[in-house]
């Protein structure tokens, strides 16, 4: 490609609203270009970049056995309605009234559509298993889209879902979603990691999220580095410590502690660590039970896992709080309190410890469970942290962070029940089909691949994604026809050999067209000068390199190719 | 690809709602299926039809300097408002609200959108001409979905959108673009035909449309055999008679028509042809005027041609009718007649004619203009028929029908002008852009290919869009070693030449599986049996030939790979 024929529209600064790296760079190349909130043009650059990975998942999608089909993007409110989800999905459905002043929405996902499909396509177990998918434009209204495409309103997924006769096969699908997921994100050139996940609002039994390793993640995740075990940090087990409880060493005693409120300003007044401080976190369930949650000082909860245990619940307001202890947010703790308490496991192993007293501006010292209160149920209620010991017993846990690109679920027979997909088995019987669900953000991809790789400069692409492999500068090429000639020369040569090259046919500055090139994220520059062709060479440069290499004009290809291969 | 690793869902009857050959065909073969009114989806081997037509017109759209990007689907009403189309394009723009109660539509087409880009991106001469395209879905909320795909509400379309520093410039891309029409149809292997078109609601100056040739389609299209002449019969000038109006020969006579109110009643009471009865047509005009339109009885007023002289307008109604000519439909005409008449130039070129008398049950015989009534203003008010001749001079028109799958524009300035999209030009002065468009139907054009070709066998799709090039069709697979090594052997010799073959490895009865390859359009069959096979032969049929012959098993890839190279 010529640049003269294609557009390429940089800027030198980003809107001052992008904050993360990628929607900054995404902006600044040209890649995409912002129509309203939360919905974006593929601009050409970037449009050759999601298609790169669109073709990768469906490459590796048909290689295991997927079939792709394309359902419609506007879907009527009655499916929804049969399964319940009309009512639940929230404000995210994006809904419309056609003409008619029927209900439709915009496809968020399409586990209703499919199944319904199913229902009427398949009668019989020779038809099972079956993996469709599609890749298609979605889209979700949220409250806040941001980040650019990595949190877009539209956006494009594949969306894969499986039918199966039983639990076996959904199991040996749902493990081939899972190696051809790692298969995708290898050929991508991408740092990513498998992890545990919740279901979340799309339900169902077990599930796995992929992500894109990269420090601006919105996901911490646990995993540890001499096992297998890697989880979202939503989901992973906070094991109880190993030791047991030690034995109360200290008397209690009630000290004055004005102004002192939160666990640090306690700490740093008692000259101890947050750790020997126990946190009460004070919430309201549903049914409007006021419960104490109480949590080692330095640890955080983790509201999933309090939501498996008390259901929906929110934080009590200062007023709830003063009912129910007599006391302000700052001073509350476990001692003498009435009401439910749950101890996180690393909380109820602690002794000696730091807590409020439910007396304003007092704290205790030297508590212990057992002589001066007495200890509830124990659960897992923090976030796990780095250290801790992994769940499977072969290590400890690290936590990094990552952006959601995939998402697997075993739906089991949720949506095949509610729209009643079944089929007649071996026997004759009538069965209710057993169902998966796999999802890849194709357009987030995009977006996380450069929060993992970029630079100063500008993107930095893995070779499979890159929009091009190789920039041809030539450097005054209005002025010389010997460079002129052999960039036309090698274009041509390149072209020829099939590899994507991009000519800087416009006669720009060098620096402008160096800086072009580095902040679109090509993997590959050969700029052509006349000092050095008259020598004949050109000057190499690989998008990470510190400085160019001269070669032979005449060995470039050869040398592209090879560096292309590596 | 395998039967037992695809989906293939054939039906024997098509829903009785289908009225097309082509809506027919498509649900049969398994190609679509119905979501909701106006919403299918498409099904594995239906999309696999899809992608050939998206990748050919990609493939031809990228050779002639196309640049591909995608703009969202959800489009912010702001944008609309800028043109005024929010207001005028009418309930076929499916309107949204977002979960902030903002407008959108779901985009029915891209003229703003794309004109906004251009205004932020272009500022200089030096950025044009430039030609930017996408393959998209897009929605239109048609009144009454029907006949499938082909008039779908959520479709497949690639829409182009061409900027320019002046005219010379827009007529260049767009005979550019006719031309590559021209291309992506031939290569389809469609019968086609461009035509001179009216520019409707999308505005602009010149326009052609681009039809597949079908009986069943909705437009009329009048073509000169011996010229390149072609326009939709919407378009066509009818041109005035050759010879001049012939002399009167009759008198004026008033004769009692009881009953006989239509054309073709009066004709057959006067034992005349209905070429000389005298067709008068009233009209309602949006400033409330009451006019006569005069056609040769045997013609067809064409309303967009009345409708340019007249501005908007209306038939009138009875109690209109009876206001202002004193009598009833059946019985008006020009003679003594007060209102403004417009009478067509066949109309005009009538002597010795028959019209109404103005008073109930009476017609007149031997009228003629000059003599009888003064002929007033003559204008082209009909549709053109086969016969007429061609408005270049060059022979006579015929008429034939087609279907709609592509139409290109120049809007010159109505865009640009309205979103105030200007560059600078190379004397540094403010020019607004020229502008032209390009649409083509590409999911429509898998509907008109099928209304195109077909039997009562099924679909015959030409090759370059047929879902497999060759089917394998083993008998008795389960049953013969011999059949089943040989039709895996003659499989994987065709994968491996990389031609699309589809093994129907099921062991279905032999006239389920001819039947299933036949109906949904495979061009080439080859037969697999046991007792051929014993002479070391199978039994090639190509879709449209009479019987099958029989091949040696050994020369049928080559064979085949002759078969499809023709």
């Amino acid at each position: 490609m010529r640049v003269s024929q294609f557009f390429i529209s940089t800027l030198k600064e980003a809107p001052s609203e992008a904050e993360l790296p990628s929607h900054k760079l995404m902006l600044r190349a040209g890649y995409i270009r912002k129509l309203a909130s939360g919905l974006y043009t593929w601009m050409p650059l970037g449009l050759r970049v999601l298609r790169k990975v669109e073709n990768i998942v469906r490459e590796e999608m048909n290689k295991s056995g997927g079939i792709e089909l394309l359902m419609p993007a506007v879907q009527p409110a009655e499916l929804w309605q049969e399964t319940g989800r009309w009512a639940v999905f929230g404000p995210q459905m994006l809904k419309i009234k056609d003409r008619h002043d029927n209900n439709f929405c915009f496809g968020p996902t399409h586990e209703e559509v499919i199944t319904d499909i199913a229902r009427r396509e398949i009668r019989s177990y020779r038809q099972l298993p079956v993996n469709f998918y599609q890749i298609q434009t979605k889209f979700r209204d949220e409250v806040r889209p941001r980040f650019g495409v990595m949190r877009a309103r539209e956006f494009m997924m594949k969306d894969a879902y499986s039918f199966h006769a039983d639990y076996a096969s959904l199991e040996q699908t749902y493990q081939a979603m899972h190696d051809t997921y790692s298969r995708i994100f290898t050929r991508l050139g991408l740092q990513f990691r498998a992890v545990a996940a919740d279901t979340g609002a799309i339900g169902g039994s077990g599930s796995h999220e992929f992500h894109v390793l990269a420090d601006s993640g919105e996901d911490a995740l646990a995993f540890c580095p001499d096992s297998d075990y890697a989880a979202n940090v939503e989901m992973a087990e906070a094991v109880a410590p190993a030791a047991a409880r030690a034995a109360a060493t200290q008397q209690i005693q009630k000290t004055i502690t004005p102004g002192q409120r939160t666990i640090e300003e306690v700490a740093a007044f008692f000259a101890t660590s947050a750790q020997n401080v126990l946190k009460a976190i004070a919430v309201v369930t549903h049914e409007d039970e006021f419960v104490l949650l109480l949590l080692r000082g330095d640890h955080q909860l983790n509201e999933i896992k309090a939501g498996k245990l008390l259901g929906e619940f929110r934080f009590a307001s200062d007023d709830e709080i003063h009912r129910n202890m007599n006391c302000r947010a700052g001073y509350i703790g476990p001692v003498g309190s009435k009401v439910r308490m749950l101890a996180d496991r690393a909380a109820a192993a602690m002794s000696d410890f730091v807590c409020g007293a439910n007396d304003d501006g007092f704290h205790y010292t030297g508590v212990n469970f057992g002589r001066d209160v007495q200890l509830g149920d124990v659960h897992d209620l923090r976030n796990a942290v780095a250290g801790d010991p992994s769940p499977d017993g072969k290590g400890t846990l690290e936590i990094c962070r990552g952006i959601e690109v995939g998402h697997i679920f075993q739906l089991r027979k949720k949506y095949a029940e509610a729209l009643n997909a079944t089929f007649l088995d071996a026997q004759g019987k009538t069965q209710v089909m057993e169902m998966g669900c796999y999802g890849i953000g194709v357009s987030r991809i995009v977006a996380a691949a450069i929060e993992q790789n970029y630079d100063e400069r500008g993107i930095i692409l893995p070779a499979a994604m890159a929009p091009f492999q190789v920039a041809i500068v030539p450097i005054g090429m209005g002025k010389s026809d010997a460079v002129r000639g052999a960039a036309e020369q090698l274009y041509t040569g390149l072209v020829e050999a099939g590899i994507e090259v991009l000519l800087y046919d416009r006669d720009e500055r060098p620096g402008v067209m160096f800086a072009d090139m580095e902040l679109i994220g090509i993997p590959h520059r050969i700029v052509i000068g006349e000092r050095s062709l008259k020598e004949g060479n050109v000057e190499y440069q690989g998008r990470c390199d510190a400085q160019a290499q001269s070669i032979p004009l005449q060995n470039a290809p050869e040398f592209v190719k090879s560096k292309l291969c590596n």
